[in-house]
């Protein structure tokens, strides 16, 4: 569900209040939402959804992953003006978060290319609760990778599952719990884990808390592997994970391991809001 | 409301999905949230009743206002394992959100004392949707102003009503159509309309996107109004506020100009969350 | 946010149920909401959102405040049969309701404007429970004032603050721990506390439960310390209000002691619906 | 179900706001609900829901029927200072309300025992948007009848029914689509429309706005249909409802035409609260 | 409320999720819903709420209660590719069940047609939670009966009740508690009770779990009771329902009793869907 | 989210109304939801929430999976009569409807264990709207796989997608813009598209609405590439997935050719309800 009308309702309300005397004004009119700094845009269906829910119409609206420059027009509104007026802030709040995030998505996707043409720059799961959706699509729209969109995505085993039953066992015991539409990642705090994991069978081995090179060393043990006939290797495609405070200083000596995917939580829980102005009037 | 229960289950119901394989996990277990990088606490409330909806109990809660240091327990919790472990990631990204904007109008309050012993620094409605209260609440943590909670609590006149009535019967008419609960703010971009304001009856003059030199003049004219017994002025307590863009790097100018209130929208769309990490077991 | 849609929703549900044969009727259907007695309007905007939530065109409606006689057309509708038959009574329900507190509130301001030309009618927390935004926008359609809206929108300092700390500190905490942006009244049990709490910085006195002559004489003495220049006022315009079971009966009582607003929580909570009657066809 | 969580979540949202700084106090405290005007209680069971959503613990609540005089604790509660103040006028709104319906009702029942020892006095559907079921329980804890609780609980065949399919096939068509476990009423304007609806099978005639003796004359030409073996009348318990503007002054001159049922919507549209007062502390 | 809106939007969510990349569609489309079985159409309302709360145009819509053939088209749909494809499963979900419903009924309905001409089918409470009102009105699609839609609908003496007061007072007390509006249906193990139950002044006597042959002794004995006039019967119309399990098998031995009401709960817990398939395109 | 609270005051609030005279009885009961045929207890997690959300105890509850012969007890609840009586039908309902999904999924994978020891046995998004989740768990309690969850879960390459850009071009498309947390399943027509799918990257091929022999075909061709280290095949574990209109008489045809999954709509939208009854009282 891109966008849903009772959140846009809960938006509103919390916004709004009881009795607003100040945009209580009467007569129709029009506006653009502009940006005023240069990045990428998204969560415009959501604003769209704002301005709808409100009876005011939009038009010239700007894709999700579009860039724009100061000045460029994300979208045109018309209609009466009390509705015009007690949307904007909801629309422009709504926006300028989204495409921060794909703003610094944009950023770490381009930094990470610089050093490789395949490193996928993935989010996480520390987004800002109400805003999973829009934010998970502002990641995409930056040209980053979702990752799992909710516990139910992807199946984790975890260092407290292995502690318990062992790797091999508890790698089984999910994957047999979970559906054959469920990927599976395993999580490895060190190269002989990570090993163990992908012999086990998961799909992907998340390298947590490891410094570039240790993150080097498990790739290539893990390309070994796969190359290896003479080992049974449940898969030759087990992807692998660095994730763990990764800033986008560090992106660059992480994006050079080899690893299929970086994951970064600032993408989502520390972005800043792109700059957007909403102007009134023609 | 601080936190409202089926604000909970949406957020939870967003990171857990139909069918959560990884945390189907028997038992019971304990956990702690831990700070790891210094700054103020906020959002706890948000976080207990995330585990209070999940069954689990919370103890040894911070409160709002706290400051932490790496290592310090926020809150400490024990229940059924599955459950612990699905409310923890919404627990940690509302605790981290919350104590990103507490921590950023500490800093901002901080710089401001540095040279004013009165300025507020305030927050703005530039929000993220979802969270009015939770971020209003931490910037009052952090010792900020929370600025109007939404439309209905102060009322505004703005650029468009005066060109449309001309300055006082634009504030007569919102002063009639308000409460006498509702403080009135007149935006000005002059000097010279600022003085007008004050001499209709605002409460607050807003000085918008002006430099700090125009905010300090402007704040010299208005302490003259006062204090100056030949002219009939409605109230001798006029506040000014200073807004539209303004940083960190230029709160200092700001906050020297005499200004009662200066107000940043950055305290809520552009805090970076406070890091804090979950740790279950002993 | 004027009439929620969610809102809408429940309203229909609950009188509607899970099989509605009466009601179950082909063909299409026009009607038309009518006056049975004189008042005024008020809650147009929410019977129009319960007949667009059902697909139901509507057409020449009354603006919130205008008088009506007997006969007079609130609004006219047409659509298809059931779903004009489904909204009516709801429709209806919320007009009479509004409408009666409307023409109550619009009664009490004539009578109080007999004796004053400035004091204001205000309404209460007094509300139905579900009704707030409703109510307190048919108060305002009568010509009376909202008062706050909800907890957070203007501060009260009561007795058990006082009792705790003692007047100035108790509205010394209240003032620091709220925003710039938000009214402190003080609740006062005699003259000597009214006038302590003008000193000590209130924006509101609350004259809660005391005679006309008492509330004259705590008007005087408020008004003594506003003019006198000898004496450091923190404001000339502390307001004043009168409250606690004050009916029409007593009302130009009150309102000839100079006090700025009289609140009587009858308008809201004791308000007898105003008759409309809805007729279908030509 | 009485009193659903999420209503209660929003009306203490809607009386709270985002930051209530008024009742921001620590500690512990008690209250109690106290009538300070004789009459009916009602609406308690709402009373606890809001008071338990806030973790407040309530004792010794009078059961909804209950007699009051001034003086008469309606309940009793202890818990968090600022949880019992954020709840008591939310929860003092409901049971002053219901308890107005409660008396009014009661009275209306009193009066017509006067006269009539078997006649009901009922609600309508002229209920109070979002409080259907609160109200209805109002009226049967004042000694009256709910009447049809929603549309589809109870069919009615209206003069447009007859008008266009005649009395005995628009009969006929309501029954054949409506449950057996639904009653059928037709609205007559006439004592013959009346005395053919009852040949037609309805369980229960509407005497709709007209005088009490056509009432009379109405019930007395039904009554001679049902001891007539001759006739072939499908019920021998046809019911009667006289309804339609019916106030109290009028309520005797109905109640003594032998009619079952006098339908009044002023006992829900036009209620004065009960007054209570909640007081703190011992 | 024959399909709510926030209905639809849960139904949407949890099949959509926070992601869909597979129906990020570029451009228009349209499609039809066609039947592959031979049934009986219910549920299209709420498919229509579907596609249009996704801004999809329906046309051609079958009423519900029509009986389709493989190859019919239930409803064409036209609109962007992407929301018809996000709206087709839960569509076709909703339409065959509900067909399902309709058809099971049907074929009931006919069975007893085939040995009595007047006896009703009737569903029970036994429906799947959330879809009451859908599920209720699928039967009456298939031509059965809703028999009660909610507890408040018709009130029941049950065998507690019985065991508690004795049945003369049970029935007293609920008819003294239930409007006149509610009928009231009494629950007999045996033959004597059912007699006790029509003399008490049940609406509807409940022959539950007995053989056929019970059934038709009860239904005897109450004939005679309505016919004979030297007993005081307070009505000549008790009506008869029997229930408790009874299969497509049983239920000519049921019909053939001459009880009025045969009451089948597999009509909606075991319901098999009807199969439609959704084409896209011309 | 195993139960949303939300989601029980929703089921509640359909089956309950405004005024539910037949349960308002004083005192506490205890009662047993108890099995009246053999089957697999599924759906128990959701009937503890009904009772828990009416403040009745629950206890001895069996886990989802447990096998049940008649007269076993699935839970104990004590708690007020009325809340008990408010709350068992509803639970009833609950665990009835997800055991018989559970019920029909063990059959079902029993079934196909007969000629196949690794077979997996899954549902699909034919669910019923509002209950996806309960369902999905039902089935994973009966043995079966709950396939994908929603349309974000897994990515599908439909045939207007292969239309529309060719196979290989579709999957690298789709494969783009999936993150690496999300299997890809591609739809195939015949073997030769099955070939080009897992040639092109797929995860899973769908063989959709093909005969046993042709699924058979289809997978040894697929089982041939991955064994052939000459072709240079993406992934030597492409899955293989046999759907469309496969009953339980299918189901040994379609298990032996050595698909690794067979998808049953009829598990979820065809499945009779299990048979419990609640009992009071010791």
């Amino acid at each position: 569900m891109p966008i849903e009308r009772s959140a846009v309702e809960r938006w509103l309300r919390e916004d709004v209040g009881h009795h607003d005397v100040t945009n209580d004004v009467p007569g129709e009119t029009s506006g653009r939402l502009v940006a005023t700094e240069p990045g990428v845009v998204a969560g415009t269906e959501a604003a769209v959804a704002v301005f709808e829910y409100l009876g005011v119409t939009v038009t010239d609206c700007l894709d999700a992953g579009a860039p724009v420059e100061p000045g460029d027009v994300a979208m045109s509104v018309a209609g009466p003006t009390e509705d015009v007026l007690r949307g904007e802030r909801v629309a422009a709040n709504l926006v300028g978060h989204a495409s921060g995030v794909a703003t610094r998505t944009r950023r770490a996707v381009e930094t990470a290319r610089g050093v490789s043409e395949t490193v996928r720059i993935a989010g996480t799961r520390k987004t800002t609760p109400g805003l999973r959706g829009l934010e998970k699509r502002a990641i995409a729209a930056g040209g980053g990778d979702t990752h799992r969109l909710d516990l139910s995505h992807m199946a984790m085993v975890k260092d407290n599952h292995i502690a318990e039953l062992g790797l091999e066992r508890a790698v089984e015991r999910v994957r047999d719990r979970s559906s054959f539409a469920t990927r599976i990642e395993v999580e490895a705090e060190d190269v002989e884990t990570a090993r163990a994991a992908a012999l086990a069978g998961a799909d992907v081995v998340l390298l947590d808390n490891l410094p570039p090179e240790t993150v080097e060393r498990a790739v290539s043990v893990l390309g070994d592997l796969a190359s290896d006939g003479s080992v049974e290797v449940p898969s030759d495609r087990v992807l692998t994970e660095a994730s763990g405070g990764i800033t986008i200083d560090d992106l660059e000596a992480y994006a050079t391991t080899g690893v299929d995917v970086v994951s970064m939580g600032s993408l989502t829980h520390s972005a800043s809001a792109l700059d957007y102005s909403f102007r009134t009037g023609e």
